[in-house]
């Protein structure tokens, strides 16, 4: 297993991390299997969209800000933060790839990115290939 | 592969099974690999966030019950739980977690959380680790 | 890793890929371990859920696009199709189902499904079983 971190600097922020999973892919040397990208965090997640366009992930960011509400959730009685939960939640911390010929298998328009919903802050990235 | 299962109590509501899920973790043997925990429903999900405050949870069951309305949808016709059928296939029946030196890489405000969208039901949960 | 193509008729379709996903996975010979789906597209997701009554996955097309209107993103001006990118991003482009006795362990009411937001298209699935 391989990690490591990105640090976001704002609250709301799309961040592509396809080069450097894509370099943990060639270090391992393995040629077909699977690539799993996971964050431990509650308030951020990952995701996998077109990057060419940035505005993609602004759009991503905008639609989830509007199905979820801040300010109005029981948790936010304790940490000022539930609505960033909630949207790690539906998006999730994890995506999985397949690994073919040693490479992964994104389409033309496929990046992953990594999605804190509760930013700045320095984020841990995991990638397990087998 | 393991298995084992959880009773609800109520229509909607969030368990959190990590105990459960590290039992089986631990007995694997596996010291680095992947954790598939994975739910053979239709109308339950499987997701990961914090449960330390349970109130996530349920703050959770509220916005996907605001995003999802009950009783307007084709489905409701033949058997009336459409909307606990949109929102597992939206949160979606597994997760996937890294395991690193024999242990889930959760982060510290991570649980692995059963979603009941249609309870009270027995809920079979599978784990399959490699 | 196997793939197969899929031909959507409509902008918005749910197929339901599970037979083919089956006869991989029993050609495979791999009776015990995992099986990922993937769909390496920006606009397609792969979701499961019940696939008996099709009116189960015009429910979820239907919610998406309530949740997600159409034509109001920043992405719509290089490309009108944000709200199927933001869709695809929700949903997923894979799901994960564990593999025992040699088949999928899908529940009674489980089918997988790609989920097309912006056919009609070809869309290619990518099977790696583990």
């Amino acid at each position: 297993m391989e990690e490591f971190h990105v640090s976001t600097s704002r609250q709301y922020q799309v961040v592509d991390i396809t080069a450097k999973v894509k370099e943990i892919v060639r270090k391992s040397g393995v040629k077909e299997g699977i690539c799993l990208v996971y964050v431990p965090h509650a308030t951020a997640a990952v995701t996998i969209n077109e990057s060419a366009d940035p505005e993609v992930g602004n759009d991503l960011l905008g639609a989830l800000a509007a199905m979820v509400p801040e300010g109005k959730w029981r948790h936010d009685r304790i940490d000022d933060n539930a609505a960033a939960h909630i949207k790690a939640a539906i998006v999730g911390p994890s995506e999985t790839i397949p690994v073919k010929d040693g490479q992964l298998l994104l389409g033309t328009w496929q990046a992953i990115m990594l999605v804190d919903f509760d930013g700045p802050r320095r984020r841990r990235v995991a990638v397990q290939i087998q």
